[in-house]
């Protein structure tokens, strides 16, 4: 039998290869999603679609309403930036930025890991092309890794977790190449911060314009279109 | 202005010591609760009232579905065992165990201290007189503030958070005592994790069963009364 895995899947480009990148590894596939009161909830129809295009993955969303707590432009009224250069997106942690969300997020993902008796946890952090999120460095990933072990009767019993962190030096480019090599079909993704009313994205917030500059760098052409 | 501190607020009787603890210690009180499916969801309804009873102190129940995950008696249909002596108690985990759970509401307080620029959270962790979880230890504790530090922008800009465990060396009794000092109203807590339709406490669950001992031992008369 295979061994299990939890993969956090946003929907979203980075989510989607690291799930397709479990699958190639062979492990038995564990989708969470989030449906957290992000402003562009439409992602998670994208999660969906992905889990379902992806054979035998099994998927679960949770309800956490972090938009009780608020305080990012993500679960918030909050304007978007838009336009924004690599310069400035690099500049500081963006007003898009969700206060502890991967430390929320990975803690679900940890509880339904035990409860599956997994000991495995994808996540598709980036520390390169990344948008300036503290919660997608290594050394956070470590930390919680180690807080993981301590907090749960897994970890007690020497059952330690492994948190897979397979793009975390990678380009965007690199993770579409990748992704390209292993089937993944980006049409299914949604990446968009600011999606319009048809759900399609707006492509000038900062996730649009990475995702195209990785498609651009990568020589590919995105098949999902921005625009109303 | 008084610091901000956020404190974990179950509405039972540790999670209600610590709050009075919080407020002696002349912080500006904002509790935070969990609506995650537990079978004794009564339990929010004392957190309101000893969130009322304690003068300007703001209170915030979060939604966050831990059903969905289960794998616990508190979280499922699954029996809550009962009756069981103080060895049975400690000879190991219990189905009463939530996965992850301290993890997921510690997370959950860390993005609302982040996003009230608050650096203090408290919780009423306690690993003497407790029910065997391993995220109630001191180095579970150190390991998730190190996390914490590193996940945030807070932690980034060195504004790092301090996770205050008033309670984790003290006996249930001293506890009680405590908190008679700094005029807690223990008829307004709940304890019970498998409470009669009524609302009213077991007087049978391994929770009922630690309280009742502490009360024996702090010499003082329980205001609540268990059964139906």
């Amino acid at each position: 039998m295979a061994p299990k895995a939890v993969i956090l899947l946003s929907g979203g480009l980075d989510s989607t290869t690291t799930l397709a990148i479990a699958r190639s590894e062979g492990y038995d596939l564990y989708a969470i999603s989030f449906n957290y009161g992000q402003r562009h909830r439409v992602e998670l129809n994208a999660a969906k679609g992905v889990a379902e295009a992806t054979g035998g993955c099994n998927h679960l969303i949770v309800d956490v309403n972090l938009r009780q707590i608020g305080a990012s432009a993500l679960t918030s009224e909050q304007e978007v930036p838009k336009g924004r250069s690599m310069e400035e997106m690099s500049a500081e942690i963006p007003v898009t930025y969700v206060p502890a969300r991967n430390t929320v997020f990975l803690s679900l993902a940890l509880a339904w890991a035990e409860a599956l008796e997994a000991r495995d946890i994808f996540i598709g952090v980036n520390a390169l092309d990344y948008s300036g999120y503290p919660d997608c460095r290594p050394e956070y990933i470590e930390a919680f890794t180690k807080t993981a072990n301590l907090a749960t009767r897994a970890g007690v019993q020497g059952k330690g977790f492994r948190i897979h962190t397979p793009l975390i030096s990678m380009t965007k480019a690199q993770i579409i190449r990748k992704g390209l090599e292993l089937g993944v079909d980006y049409s299914l993704t949604h990446s968009c911060y600011d999606p319009f009313p048809n759900g399609k994205p707006c492509g000038r917030c900062d996730s649009c314009l990475l995702r195209q500059k990785g498609f651009e760098e990568a020589g590919v052409k995105d098949p999902i279109v921005s625009g109303s």
